[in-house]
């Protein structure tokens, strides 16, 4: 098949060299020059503009858009929508809010033009190992695309799937990543209590790759967790900050909508805000307020 | 009555002068002269070695234990139990585990002298309020201590109680703390929000003040809030840093033991961890992870 | 003053009960006869329609609704609006999500009429002991409506405060509920755990008055909890259902907007959904998923 | 090599089997009759008594513990011990608290027999699969057992290792556990979020295959969920009823013991407690309170 992309970062830039070594043909999108000769050195077909990628690709056009959730999602559908006709699809690959999907997809149906979420999982790696990816949206546009998934996922049968319409491959994607978080979150505390067991003096790189084979906590993260040991075990450097993209955030928003209580995923999220809150207002109440009813002293700044 | 107290400093010094100014006799021990000589301008008799002490009481005696928890608690008892007859009770005030309570009254029955476990709440403040007592122990012995407590008390009648058998006044003691980090905790991050929405630009001090008449979480340790806003609205050169005495992990511990779920008092108290670790290894690895299968940055330190 | 009273439940006949005692008049609006009947008998002004309540006041007139948050607020400032000139006030005393408050009052500002949003708390004890009220907009009409929170506060100078711009006494009332949560379920959990402890047999209600006074964790919410643990002390015919109001859920959903982890309101609000869920879905999964990989039995249903 | 093997359940049994599969002699203990005509079957040798499996093996011995933890752990040492004689070696494989193994490791030592603690994982699966098996102990000691172990794990040089002294394997095991019931967890709120989510009508085996493959939350836990969505969809007829096993709870002790905050493991320990906790004290103290203050109904029972 053919296919456009437009946004050529990490996730964006390994998806559409996947793409072209399974045979398809791609084309790019880059307003830097230095990005547009890059890719064509990947055999990706450099479009300077918008309207050149659009008329590089026959109609009905499929163009999937890998840039940042929000704003720029919304300001690079604004600025394709009048380039393209009825019949093209519009696949939609960020982690975008699912709501906000939804909106869109109602939006674009009003020229006819197809939307399609593409939640996609598998970070860096995705470009040698494929990509998870959860669809929404149509059933029958879903269907003629095959041949795209079928090559970014890890095998033509694997790791893919139309789950729902419009909004369903977001929604899912964000679920996906919530439970990231927890495991994530788990895998945190369990070798930080390793670490603090100073009486056994325990090598925690060897322990991740002993639990790599055979045990209940096997998974790609755990691979990760002994990749990153391995590199360095004592994290030397390393500041205790975590960010986060949103996707929890709204997990959380979305469990307590449905009345689903949600402990581990929420206090995963909540541990990544208070890691970036080194000067607590909260602790220094209690702080305060111990010095008040029992006169313990303050720790000062 | 006449009482024996050992252990002068904050909580105890100030009993034993609430229970002078209620008429009752005080005869205090203290190893430092300074100590001694100020005790004496509080009418409390000094005494400068437990023998000193045992001896200015008269048989049965009471003497009230007001040390910390664990190894003071023990090296006192077995300082005084040589020099104490069938009869004499000694009520043990502080923070202790309810376990050991219950293993040293039993050690003590064997030479028929009585524990008494009394948990006390009130902290700096008591010496004016009165104290909240929970008293463990003989039902008969705590009976002939009623006027002790009843002055101890905020009233004759309230605020303290005998509510059961040896090591349920500290059992009861030790929930309520749990209670009151749960309730610490709350506050602590009710008003973080509350600073946290600059849009508003929010007088704390101002906003605790009006809680503190007719609202529904109106309470001593929010008066305690506004006193400390009142002094410090915006609690500078406080570190954000939280001790824990111990009373906390107990109660988490008591209540995985007895198959409850107890998660606010159990986050409050890992909330007081995390407040002292700002090094947390957890959030190091998962910041190390997300650069693993995501490419993202980490922050370095 | 003069007032208007759109809302006669609870709280509302409560509040313009106290109100007239307090030497104001009060106009009360209500549909049914029967209410309209006994609200006369309190000496309030009845009015059988919008129009007739608002004819009943003189220019500038100041109406409180105390109206279910959400639609019935809407339904009630759309209904109102026609009906009102330049300069009245409506004060909304009802527990409004902040942002619709700032939205209502930008809307009404158009047509020159006030909108002063008044956080209400102190339940059905308001009318005997005075209502806490967190009151945000402007600063001159607020001062104008003195006499109205001096006498709906417990006293004249306590328990009430203009705390900021329209929104900001709605997002006031917010966190002090968010608060409440915490405080609500830290009791719960404590008092739980002392249930379980069937070593001690002991007397919650006992222990609820002897916390009364003196101790760290006195509150007026003790208070009611000594209360209801005297009326019935086993909580028999109570089911462990718990129902929530939506400012917890806006508190959580703020504080993670702010960057702000209060995992002691989080978890005491997801507390209150796993109350009323039963049948988890969770749970289910990981039974299924402990006899998968170590063939342990499943509790059927 | 050959071993005897005390403990021929679920896990015992299949790791038997698996020795003998690779070609090591092992003598199984039983005292059911059945049972020992059973593993004869599996050309596991048969003994009826301690006596007869001590004299079937060669000094010095080399003797697998796979008995629930706690009292039949001690039971079984207690009757061995004096069977053995110096250089014999106990295999400790079952689900033991490191600190029980310890205080067994230094008792065994007075008579110069060692205790080697190998806490295993892998379930059901592990006679296919191979057991992730973490060893503490002395070194060369455990270096003698190396072919046992490489028989038993995945491969001979993956999913096994010596991690410290006496104690840390069952240590390293404990906070696998831990990470385990964290991670299960995860998995529940995340699918129980997607089931609530009836606008989209997702098929949850459908997603938990899709993620099964380049994800970053795939893993092996999510293989044996993926299975069991497959055998039951709705999960119908399932208790939402979770048991633990003892290790979770001890992995919450020991992050307090080390002031470590483990958040998202000890939420989801109490979330096990709770599902087992119908009649939540707690949730119906809250209930009472809400009626107390605010005159809300109370849900019967």
């Amino acid at each position: 098949m053919e296919l456009g992309m437009i946004g050529l970062g990490r996730m964006g830039g390994n998806m559409a060299q996947r793409l072209v070594l399974g045979g398809h043909r791609v084309v790019g999108y880059a307003r830097n020059p230095d990005t547009l000769r890059e890719i064509e050195k990947k055999d990706i077909v450099p479009a300077a503009t918008l309207e050149a990628l659009v008329n590089e690709l026959k109609s009905p056009r499929t163009i999937w858009l890998m840039v940042p959730a929000g704003a720029p999602v919304d300001e690079t559908i604004t600025a394709l929508w009048p380039l393209l006709i009825p019949g093209d699809i519009i696949i939609e690959g960020g982690n975008s809010n699912y709501k906000d999907t939804q909106r869109r997809a109602q939006m674009l149906a009003t020229s006819k033009i197809h939307l399609v979420d593409a939640g996609t999982s598998g970070g860096v790696w995705g470009l040698q190992n494929g990509y998870s990816i959860m669809v929404g949206g149509d059933e029958q546009v879903i269907e003629g695309l095959r041949p795209i998934f079928e090559t970014l996922a890890p095998a033509p049968d694997k790791g893919w799937g139309r789950v729902g319409p419009s909004g369903a491959g977001h929604f899912t994607k964000m679920i996906h990543n919530g439970i990231e978080y927890g495991m994530m979150q788990a895998y945190g505390e369990g070798f930080a209590i390793l670490r603090h067991k100073q009486e056994f003096n325990l090598d925690l790189h060897q322990i991740a790759e002993i639990w790599r084979d055979g045990s209940v906590v096997q998974s790609w993260l755990l691979d990760l967790t002994a990749a990153a040991l391995a590199e360095n075990p004592g994290l030397e450097g390393i500041a205790p900050y975590v960010a986060d993209s949103g996707e929890g955030r709204w997990t959380v928003a979305e469990a307590i909508d449905l009345d689903v209580a949600a402990p581990v995923i929420t206090l995963a999220l909540l541990q990544r805000l208070q890691s970036r809150d080194s000067d607590s207002f909260s602790n220094k109440l209690l702080s305060a307020l111990r010095n008040q009813f029992g006169g313990h002293a303050m720790k000062k700044e």
